[in-house]
């Protein structure tokens, strides 16, 4: 099944686009979390109680989410056990039947890509048998090597049912002096460009797209302009609340229907459950989150 | 002790600017590797064998090379136990006395990158203790988000004695439609002074700068250019062998001396071995293309 239907599907059958960011701080976790450390070596602890504090996210904002989005970077820096870690919560994340994005913003040259590939949308083939991979419905990948850079990643996600979304404009105040710059053409309608001429041949019955673009939040200035560019993608917008993103500002990227955008939030759902101290407080915005969102889709 | 410093020392001391690039594929595996697989699933099985594979490599050709580069995505594919692989290849490297560069090409916004970077180059607090990262002596770092996405990584390195290479012009054909475009001052021109301004301050006594930049070797032609831009940049060349890039045409990267540039090869050293069925071979092709950098290099 084509990864845009999939996304309409799900966003329809849960009625909200919001995308639940897991990117847990060790130093950040919440207090029933810490208790699931156990023994071991402190990367050990650390995966054992990073599982369970995403767990608890997942269980307390489920009902208000369609996906989740695992930030590579904070399991990787636990090693071993970190990889272990995001292989579980990746399966919790599914069991609770949400969309697992994998945000790693990989990207290189086309032999490098295709490993990349094969660890989070495919298998591995060894002489010992097919090693699997993380299993995602979504990957993050980064277009600054260009097409072909892009393209086996492309390959494997379509073969999998799965999607991409290319950063095309990211979140952070230093994105502009590079992606927004450029005599005639800015360096992110360049990358627009790429996006929809890679998702051209991956469209969906509900005529949207298996690739996807980042764009962020913060500039809900520039997504009528994205969306004209992109009108098959759907967009994966980061940097609500704690970045400054409104949520109430993103209509324009919901043109073409309610599964065009999906909304990712991270600190802005977790936060509140840090600072109650409880899971549930995570549920509660995510629902406000979904609440807003949904409404300015219709 | 600066990077650039190290670096220099190492290059003078082993008379080499050899990279041997590592991006173990466990089906195109040295023979005796494949006896060390042992027993387990078929991912510990092919990290147990990846990582004998590493090691023959190293041991083979450590005289030749300064330094290895870890394709993190090879290791990554294999899940846990390939990150415990690549743990245990950086080790081996580093008791060779040899330099250790994680290829990962990672860029995310600054919040990430901090990360990113904990878990390559510094640790990980954890209320159980840190989390040592990988170790490496360098990383390879992809700019499109921006300079305030390159900072923390910056920042980690530079605090370990560590240095970064941005990604400036790739080797892949895919590169020069994004790269090498803009109207006025191509993407490449505007990252060479990304990096060139981010290396002022971390200049060694030396005279080169712990940043550095990933500059094609398939694309000579550019490299005096790129030296003008960033006098005091290392630059890492990939791309010789298989990508079509030749040692022989290297010589401008050269110019502020013999610890300028750093030449990564990959498939060029260990497609001999596999086709030999001896790691041997790949020491003799080091051999071989180390004599030719360091004759070009003087």
């Amino acid at each position: 099944m084509n990864f845009a239907d999939r996304v309409e599907a799900a966003v329809r059958a849960r009625q909200s686009q919001i995308v639940l960011g897991l990117d847990p701080d060790p130093l950040r976790l919440l207090p029933q979390a810490l208790d699931a450390a156990g023994e071991g070596s402190p990367a050990e602890r650390a995966a054992e109680a990073v599982t369970a504090h995403c767990r608890l996210l997942i269980a307390a904002a489920k009902e208000a989410c369609v996906a989740v989005k695992l930030q590579l970077a904070c399991f990787e820096r636990l090693g071993a056990p970190g990889w272990n870690a995001m292989s579980r919560v990746a399966a919790a994340a599914r069991d609770a039947g949400l969309l697992v994005i994998a945000d790693g913003k990989r990207g290189d040259v086309p032999h490098t890509a295709e490993a990349y590939a094969q660890g989070l949308l495919g298998e591995t083939p060894t002489p010992w048998g097919n090693v699997p991979g993380l299993g995602a419905d979504a990957v993050t990948a980064n277009p600054l090597l260009g097409q072909d850079s892009l393209e086996p990643i492309v390959s494997a996600a379509r073969a999998a049912g799965s999607g991409v979304f290319v950063l095309v404009r990211t979140s952070n105040p230093g994105a502009a002096a590079l992606q927004d710059d450029g005599a005639g053409e800015p360096l992110h309608v360049k990358l627009a460009r790429l996006v929809h001429g890679l998702g051209i041949t991956g469209k969906g019955e509900c005529g949207l797209s298996d690739i996807g673009a980042v764009v962020a939040a913060t500039r809900a200035d520039m997504l009528a302009s994205f969306r004209k560019l992109m009108p098959a993608a759907i967009f994966l917008l980061p940097g609500v609340g704690a970045q400054g993103g409104r949520a109430e500002d993103l209509g324009p990227a919901f043109g073409p229907g309610r599964g065009a955008a999906l909304v990712a939030a991270s600190r802005a759902i977790i936060e509140p459950a840090l600072d109650a101290g409880a899971a549930a407080a995570a549920g509660q915005t995510a629902e406000r989150l979904r609440d807003t969102v949904w409404k300015l889709s219709a």
